[in-house]
């Protein structure tokens, strides 16, 4: 595949998991950390436009200059607006027009790409094809709350799984021994620039469990009364599940005495050897201690993941998301990458069923605030 | 016209309201006073399948149970909700649904009015046309909000005036002379139930401007430091002023030094000649205080309007929103109507560009809290 | 009486009331309506000195320019600060100061009332004189309040009773005939401007009751799940109560099956025979929509009130706050006074135990929001 | 000094913070994150009775049962309260009954402390004596709040220096080399269960700063325009800067051109060469972006800091707190102590100059959220 068909098939996805959109599906933002599908498609497309068709191609005619105003997420070019823009009551532009918009930039840069390029410009188009999967797993996510937070619960796609394993058996824990281990990344293809330096950590011996908890496992917690006592939570884990009446994970609903869930599939009862998901740090902490276990450290789960199936659930660690030494951020807008969120998020490892193919890596560094669930989380426990 | 001709003439209005619009605009709630025009499409729907159908159309299948869950604003029929919805996340029901919705009712409701109905149904039927035209004002005010707070400002419709008179003159005040009036509904048509019972009441002599004030007028109050004065201000609305920087009426915005705009035709320059309008009763009194005037009583308004041209916008009175002598709510969720809402509201009167035709009366009594200002209303001045 | 006697004794009333406290008591301020005592004992004391001293005694050194931030209310002289201050969380001046500013205060106005002044300034001494009765009624519920959120609940008084009567039979209605009253104040001693102009009101025939609601009957709607029936509520009184999880009045608390009171006397068993008190305008409302009753107008009271008992409590009425035909703003800071408040407030007549004698008039308008509850406000009903 | 001896050595000092206090100081709260200085004399003293004297001390009678819903601050024996305490509210107990309190229990706790005690009871004790200490250094921090939000800047002691050392000299920077270090407490003296377990780190090669940064340097960063760029920002730490307004540190009030800084001894000029404090960690990584520098980890400080003066400011670190490998919480309420808040806070490390004598460690690990500042925060720089 060169380059021009590597990126139309990187953006072809995000189209394919809008096919079982309708319209209005596309335009509403029900909380302010779910997106609408228009925007992500929009912004994405914006991503290209700005970062590699407005500097560097010549030829480029700008689709339209208001479209900044609305797809732009960074603060550098934020300008002279007359209207503060909330994404989620954007009625205009239209699917039909984003799509166009899309189409129109594609065609640019098909283009572009199968002209001459500097080493610069290909590292930046290889950062949008990242950054427009990191966009279509939240994609993803925020259609799935979109449509499950609906009272008709309508069906995304009948034949859409959000497991890979059936069958759980929480039971076989690895062990790994004491010393020093290296972190990061050390290939030579795309990361991100919060996966460097790779560097040195001294590692204390640790057990990990090889398979993720169970929806068994986590309604054990639940009808244990977990919920309840404040003894498994921190302090600001207890104010949120007293704050936001939380009783079970996100998607989670006790209908005439049996426990429901939203899926891709609509809604179904509990399968109980999945991998529990759509549970924030808060619960995964107070699960671990109810367990008398603890969650991994990032270092652990990157050392040890070579010997456990990952990529089915984001894994929350114990880490807090901060900079390895020698992280730099990269001048301009494209430095607002990952650097200015490195402060009071977690750190999740893996991936998710969610995760477009290719978008995923041993050293890959995740972060989501605490309190945060709509992604496909998990919990691996440690010791 | 008989009754189902009568129906349906005033069904369609909704629609041709909403001819201009793209699926998006009919999905997103950017403020909660404002509705997703769909909704309204669906509620007034659900408002004849529900108060009139369900109770009295034996033969009448419900088109969809959960649509209760989405389009009822009503207490009486809560019921258990497994998710609470949020009117301006729901995507679903699509807007074709909501037709078919829509039509079915409407088809259902033309066999039914072509039967013989009682008294007490003709009734219910007369208020739900009534309701239908209520929300089709509020449906054009939506939508013109919806669009206006767009930064693309799209068109709704590049021929739709927002005004009748294009020439105002202040000078004129009209005198009433001091004695007992009569205030109220007294007809044989339908009225709401806050017109009644008609009764006395004593006014002094006052007077009464003509005209409305005009956008020139208001321009003399901004220039003149209007909104920088707390003296010409209730504490409440300095307060709203200061909190949510207020300087203009909604949708005015000084671009280049220049006042525009946003109609239904688009962003343009004021006129000066036409009468000023989206002001909250907090700047209408703002206003008159700035003028050494005052805003008239809604009785003041309802004797004197008999000699004056009205029906361009609402205009705020002085009067709080209040039941007259002998007023009784109707009992179950009819009852709901109107009584519940007087308290801390502001009556206006007249009716406005936007409000449907046959659906304004010299009684008829509309009220918005002080601080909204979506509606098309305005000033008139008394003495 | 002398104006200088007149003065000392209208002023030594406020540190009657505060005898009972402890130094602390006079510091908090719990919720933003309820100021802390010794802000009261400071701003009236600030009123006598601005309005009057200062531009009228040529002599008055102030005591100290800083105290102008503290206890100023007024918006005209808010100046230049460097701090913006709450009133609950300034500690300085201390209690022992403020009475020094206090007694510096009154010796330099009774030296002034001991020389010729004008009558303009006479009326302004009234003022003040009323302002500080209002603030005295204002420090008592204060009072009550800062103790009575105690989870020690210290008695104030322990000989301080909050009823007059204590047998009230509900059953008596008074009947007024139709016709044309007179409204507002027509004497030659002080009265505020809310009560200008004296005009002519027409009245539908009405019957009111000659007692207050008791405790008795009030107990009647909560056990009949009157707070759980959203029928007799505003919308608005609705929302209220669900969101602040009202079930009784102020200072009620149901321990061990028995209904408490925290008074003035300490924690007590309700006396069934007492007035209710400490109930918002929604819950009076909502109480008489249960009984098939109504509040009376601030009219109807007007006139009926000769013919029964009042002054125990503040009686809610149907009425808005609303200037008379004529209000006009007296011009600078005094203006502010009640013109201001005129918009989303009720109207309440008579006056209460707490209110200082000689503080109440058959005219006299009082006025607050729908949901207040802390001043001594009680429920007569009307058909 | 026997341990009787020892016990009423760190009580004093709680009082002595206090001295120059009037009653009305003890009382208020002006913010969530500052206690009244009466509720820390308080708190401190139900610990010693709740965790000491009510388990231990056969012959104790309890104070005053009611007293436990005042003072704890615990979420076991929270107990069925009828009234919800905020703290800033209670006016009672009075401060001499605080005072009565305490030396009630300080009586309890002489006889107590002079009988065999196990070793398991010492430990507790000696608990109590660093939560004593804890809450000292807060009493101070929170007395400077509340006299320094007061509009009167009241002068807490005319001689109380906040600085140590006078000038600071930037440029000298020290260089750590690559290896295994060594964290966590390693003698046989109290420390905190937070620095436990001592444990391995693996560090790069670092520099850092032998001195604390100046208030000349954070005027050169504020005179650069440092608050009104958000590319030195934290996104978190943007939105903190907009919403609150924040422009300078804590205490300094731009007056007349001229910066001036509000201290112990009352309001006056900046000094240059002191080491800026009072300070957030948004703030604090702001101005070391600023620089091209950045902070350093809390295990980079603990490796350094025998090569440099420490104890004037608490030092914001780079490090997220988190549990050291093997931390594992005590059972029961002592417990709470610090493992519930090891999410989204920052470690702070060495100590300040209102840290009492004796209770600074180079293991000592304070954290707080980013976005606070009362206490004597400061900076150094890393790289």
């Amino acid at each position: 595949m060169n380059l021009a068909e590597k990126y139309l098939s990187i953006r072809k996805h995000a189209e394919q998991l809008c096919e079982p959109l309708q319209i209005e599906d596309y335009v509403v933002q029900p909380v302010v950390d779910v997106s609408p599908p228009k925007w992500h498609l929009g912004h994405t497309t914006w991503f290209f436009e700005t970062f590699i068709l407005k500097p560097y191609s010549t030829s480029y005619q700008v689709f339209n200059e208001d479209y900044n105003y609305v797809f732009n997420s960074y603060y550098e070019t934020v300008g002279n607006r007359v209207i503060r823009t909330d994404r989620g009551n954007l009625s205009r532009p239209s699917v039909n027009e984003v799509y166009q918009y899309r189409h129109y930039v594609d065609d640019a840069m098909v283009s572009f790409l199968s002209t001459e390029i500097s080493s610069e410009v290909l590292e930046l188009v290889i950062l949008g094809f990242n950054h427009e999967q990191q966009h279509q797993e939240l994609l993803l996510t925020d259609i799935k709350f979109i449509l499950g937070n609906n009272p008709l619960f309508p069906v995304y796609d009948s034949n859409k799984k959000e497991t890979i394993s059936e069958h759980i058996n929480n039971a076989n824990m690895l062990t790994v021994s004491e010393g020093i281990y290296e972190i990061g990344y050390d290939g030579n293809d795309f990361c991100f620039d919060n996966e460097l330096n790779r560097h040195k950590v001294y590692l204390n011996e640790f057990e990990i469990c090889s398979n993720l908890v169970s929806n068994e496992s986590y309604l054990d917690f639940i009808n244990d009364g977990g919920y309840q006592n404040f003894n498994f939570w921190h302090a600001e884990g207890w104010d949120w599940v007293n704050t936001n009446k939380i009783n079970a994970p996100m998607y989670w609903h006790l209908i005439d005495v049996k426990w429901m869930n939203y899926t891709l599939q609509g809604l179904k009862e509990i399968n109980l050897n999945e991998p529990v998901t759509h549970i924030s740090y808060y619960e995964a902490y107070a699960f671990a201690s109810w367990k008398g276990l603890r969650l991994p450290t990032e270092f652990e789960w990157e050392i040890a993941a070579k010997n456990f199936n990952w990529g089915e659930r984001w894994e929350w660690t114990e880490s807090a998301y901060l900079p390895y030494p020698g992280f730099s951020k990269a001048p301009g807008a494209i430095g607002e990458y990952n650097g200015k969120f490195m402060v009071n998020q977690k750190v999740l490892r893996g991936s998710s069923i969610a995760t477009p193919a290719e978008h995923s890596r041993i050293t890959y560094r995740n972060f989501f605030h605490s309190h945060l669930r709509w992604q496909y989380t998990g919990i691996r426990l440690a010791k």
